[in-house]
């Protein structure tokens, strides 16, 4: 396919959005993910510049670059120097990016399911050591546990378990709206904090208790994702372990290969 | 933990690497990783900026940013506005991760195993409906079947096998040198093509052959990653399909989360 330069009426096109009227980053990083995927759609494959961009969204460039360099490590797009920014076609199609800081509800939505989530359990546990070690704490340290389920048309689709430590929390952490997901959670919670998370990526087949709270075969392989989630000053401040059932949600990955 | 400013004397005992001849790109990605996690380890979480580094490592600023956006895209440095480019100090223990185009070889050997390749066919297959449809071609088409097993310590740990149409590849495609990765197959033989991958990532149960191949048991669950390459024309271009038992090479994947 060739690579066409996009023209100004092809972009005001595009960008049929409603207007960004706060400076937040994240907001412009979805909407220009929307336009990326919108001028992918039309076989666009040349983003904009970025002042035309900037101006189109109405935000400033710095944000704008935010939210560039956002999706271009989700391997939404390669930013080649002296050439411009392009579109990965082929990552178009992926609705569950593991590189991807998204909740279960919204990737269930986009793999075409209606989600809903419920909160199984939440209380204060003492840590077990693997989890404390991963909070740098010392097992027994007291930390709130949020247990969810994830449905997907009302079928269980994926179980989540967050640990968040207690001292971070104050008073009656057991208390606190666990919100839809582990990232509203933290945000909501601890202050703008989490930087980024570490997740580990392995196929295991389910305890028996996922058995039973999944709808599964004890036979089904399952993937779980154990995050630490990272702090702005490098302090890990929560653990989420999710199971996966894979019938309801495939994640990708994309690996990019950049050069000048 | 404090973050502090790299000193130029920090930086230059940390620099003790071979210096770079060429203005190649993936060279200078490598060493700048290695700086990374070098500093890290120091307890250095904020990198000297471009010009130093550029200066330091002999490179063009352009190709010095290449770099950058690499390790930033693999998760392991954050860029915020204003403020300079960070390390991601949890990432750095991450041996394996699954945003980084790397070759199994090289992940074993990572990993602390003592990695070998062997290739255990090679010939020229029609292709199946699944990966014609990923090529973008019909079933039936010719295509140039590699199957690899990546041992460590002489023990099977990733089973592979690459697909790329024999169209691509000229006369007796079977005779070709398949290398040690598909990285290197592709990069020798099909020019500087591929600028990403999608793949798709699946716990599964292993086929019988593949229990017989890997020395596991049935019930034992293998990560599945099914990577599509693309071309840098937008032209999927091979398919590898990969099965990793995890007890010797275990995935993570960075989640950043950027800001201004």
């Amino acid at each position: 396919m060739a690579i066409r330069k996009t023209t100004d009426s092809a972009l005001a096109d595009v960008l049929q959005l409603e207007t960004v009227t706060t400076d937040c980053y994240r907001q412009v990083r979805d909407q220009l993910r929307e336009v990326v995927i919108r001028l992918g759609a039309k076989g666009t494959l040349r983003l904009p510049s970025e002042a035309e961009l900037s101006t189109a969204l109405g935000v400033s460039r710095a944000t704008l670059r935010s939210a560039l360099q956002a999706l271009q490590q989700e391997g939404r797009i390669r930013r080649l120097h002296g050439r411009g920014t392009f579109i990965n076609r082929y990552a178009l199609g992926v609705g569950a990016n593991l590189a991807e800081a998204g909740a279960f509800v919204d990737l269930l939505g986009r793999a075409g399911h209606e989600p809903s989530v419920r909160i199984v359990d939440q209380r204060v546990v003492e840590l077990g050591a693997d989890d404390a070690t991963a909070l740098e704490l010392t097992a027994g340290t007291p930390a709130l546990q949020i247990e969810r389920v994830f449905d997907a048309g009302g079928e269980p689709a994926v179980h989540s378990v967050d640990l968040v430590p207690a001292a971070l929390l104050g008073e009656n952490p057991e208390q606190r709206d666990a919100g839809r997901s582990t990232f509203e959670f933290v945000e909501t919670h601890l202050g703008p904090p989490v930087c980024y998370s570490v997740a580990e990526v392995r196929p295991v087949l389910p305890s028996p208790a996922l058995v039973q709270t999944l709808h599964i075969p004890a036979t089904q392989p399952l993937l779980r994702l154990r995050h630490t989630h990272i702090r702005d000053d490098e302090q890990p401040v929560a653990v989420t372990v999710a199971h996966i059932n894979d019938e309801y949600l495939r994640f990708s990955v994309i690996r990019t290969y950049l050069d000048e």
